[in-house]
């Protein structure tokens, strides 16, 4: 076993861990990121885990900051709305702001990986290290022991950031110490991937759209790929999978709930029987940053804040943790101790918020997209957005399409749709006056 | 090594643990209970962890099937009701009953465990190996591996019964599967344990009430031992810990806050500055029951749904889970994978439900049960109890002096507060009527 001894180690070169590795390396920090996995540009991805990223305003902001910006969007597919597609099959376009200018941008998770890890091997000061999974990060010394195709590892280091995932590794170093409140929920419902290829060479769906499925008690969902594919994402229970089976059932399944789709997708039964089902669980715990003699281990991402997908903002929230903690070490001069504590105090309302509006989002998706109440509140509240531009933005944007921090959402909302209700109940009039009050009041105040 | 191979293997010696035991060689089958700490009879317990226990109806009900229930009650002392200390050293009684007949009853956890032990050696079929740590369990085999204060020893077991509490080491083998569910909740506050001895050979407080000093934010409590001392035990958070610390400031602060008591505690300081400060959680998890290859492992009492003391319904409720397998090992005929299957679905909301009210009871003991709206909602409720005696029953005698399945209460207290509104408001004519109502249509229903 060899051993080297490192100022600051970052676990995982997911999204997060390159991403973070650039910011503290510009700051002249000297950085070493083990991962898990073989270099991806030389081995390929796992079937069925291809999963597409919605990155959008929170994400860019962050990715702007080390010059990726221009370069993601490039490699994106925009989409301005939700196509809700019926059990018979009339599909139809929600776009998600009012003024329809707003986008999200799907891009696939492999290929922004592989841009940020560019990024943060071109930085003076990073390494990387490939094919080293954590076994052990031993808080009394900082020592770390990977396994590898070889020889186990061993490192050191002062400072450990843990990027490595919902299942994070790093995180079981201190899972079961006295004090550490951790949550892992999850979900009913497990993910599984289809594939709609390019029809004669186009998109066989609208490409401008993320394309919903909503089942009631479970959903489909589409997003268009570079390559003119889809991705779908069935999220159905484990009784769900467990009813459908055999060839026939699966064909006569997709065939009744899902009759626009079944025919676009060629490989439907290998697909559905060979691509395996993933879990989602959201993940909630406290303290995030742990001190122990030799080494302090924080937390990053999903380590510290896994949530489900369906806000499409798992990437861009750990984007975000990322410049916290490269602002927190600004404001505190380098101070690693008081850089850690703000960046955790300030982070964690945050990751509350979105990972409760996320598994709200699931609902919403699967069930009332479809339903007269929500289109009847969409409708009103896109209203009150066109006649009160700026005053009146709807969750979706305010989560999608501005940097205000996530814990301020819920409490707007709740302010807007007081406002909203009575709208939707036909009292329009009454909104505008009440909505208009409150921005004079609000103006007052200043 | 020496390996040996179990049909039923019991992880942990503790109360739930050693009655399991029981109840399942009375079936014919045969048990081994591994503990990790070596045989109570010959060592002596933790300093500052005495921790008395109030058992109650639904663990008397469950000692009573093993023929404890006499001795158990011959050991403990009957507290009647709650004592309030002011901080102006009053005193007020507050009977847990209107009829002031019901009481729970304190028992040393030590003289409990050594009971129950005592019944399991002597029952045919059970074998109890101390000294042995569970360092691992594999799920694929039903291996165990365990750690003693020799060699490792090994053995196996198609059925792992892990009542191996709060920190389950058997857990640890599960805890990381996808699709389990976990939580382990930590409170801010932590319990130190402080004695107050006999005064010339008598009982320095009523030894016929659970003392409670509350003080909003955190609170003393203290329970009578059979020897006429007392055990208080302060829950305070970290940093009122943190701000009490040397002699004098620790001398300072129990005189002006707990002026009764700081003179009854000879050895306050040192009780104070040398015992420790146990952490307090709620362990939620789902499922219990987890099937390997070679074995099933199901989690009981505290390593399934640990929970805070304040109802002093732990142990009652994990007594509970051992009479519940046993029972549905009777109606499932002795099948065992329907017999947990059952156990689990039958147990989890009613843990659920206890786990919220003794979260609630915290905040109820140290802050209302001295406010006056509290004073006068007991009033209230009690008035009604003796005004409709059977039709109205507080919360507090639903849990501890019935074996009503805890997840019904919540309800039940719902409907009954509605009356106790209108009763605290003065309009106790209404209540009375709308109960009396509720109790006619519910016989007309029958």
């Amino acid at each position: 076993m060899t051993e080297q001894r490192e100022r600051v180690a970052i676990i995982g070169a997911g999204l997060a861990g390159c991403l973070l590795a650039t910011l503290l390396a510009r700051r002249g920090i000297e950085v070493t990121v083990f991962e898990r996995r073989e270099d991806p540009r030389v081995t390929a991805a796992e079937r069925g885990r291809s999963i597409n990223l919605a990155i959008s305003a929170r994400g860019l902001a962050a990715l702007d900051q080390v010059g990726l910006r221009d370069l993601t969007l490039s490699r994106a597919l925009p989409m301005h709305g939700r196509m809700v597609h019926g059990r018979d099959g009339q599909q139809s376009f929600r776009p998600y702001s009012a003024d329809g200018t707003h986008a999200i941008n799907s891009i696939s998770r492999a290929e922004l990986n592989l841009a940020l890890l560019d990024v943060a091997k071109r930085t003076a000061g990073v390494t990387v290290e490939f094919g080293c999974r954590l076994a052990e990060l031993d808080m009394s010394t900082g020592a770390m022991t990977f396994e590898t195709s070889g020889r186990p590892r061993s490192a050191r280091a002062g400072i450990v950031l843990a990027a490595d995932g919902a299942y994070s590794a790093a995180r079981r170093s201190v899972t079961f110490r006295q004090g550490f409140t951790f949550c892992q929920d999850y979900l009913d419902h497990g993910y599984k991937e289809l594939t709609v290829p390019p029809r004669d060479g186009e998109f066989a769906l609208d490409p401008d759209a993320l394309h919903i499925w909503p089942r009631g008690s479970s959903m489909m969902i589409a997003l268009p790929n570079l390559d003119r594919s889809f991705t779908c994402t069935l999220f159905w229970t484990g009784e769900e999978y467990a009813a459908v089976r055999g060839q026939d059932q699966i064909r006569e399944h997709f065939g009744r709930h899902y009759p626009d789709v079944a025919g676009l997708i060629p490989d439907l039964v290998d697909d559905y029987l060979h691509n395996p089902v993933g879990a989602l669980a959201t993940i909630r715990c406290w303290p995030w940053v742990h001190q122990g003699v030799g080494c302090t281990l924080a937390l990053i991402g999903d380590a510290a804040h896994a949530i489900v997908p369906f806000y499409g903002q798992g990437a861009n929230c750990a984007f975000e943790d990322c410049v916290e903690i490269d602002r927190c070490l600004t404001e505190e001069d380098g101070d690693w101790s008081a850089a850690l504590g703000a960046y955790q105090r300030g982070r964690k309302a945050n990751c509350d918020a979105i990972a409760d509006m996320a598994l709200d989002n699931f609902i919403e998706m699967r069930d009332l997209v479809n339903s007269r109440v929500f289109r009847a509140k969409t409708a009103a509240r896109h209203a009150l957005e066109r006649r009160l531009p700026g005053r009146y933005v709807s969750r979706y944007e305010l989560v999608s399409f501005t940097t205000i921090p996530y814990a301020q959402i819920p409490d707007r909302m709740r302010r807007q749709d007081r406002a909203t209700a009575l709208a939707a109940a036909g009292v329009a009039g009454a909104a505008l006056l009440a909505a208009t009050a409150g921005g004079r009041a609000r103006r007052a105040r200043r």
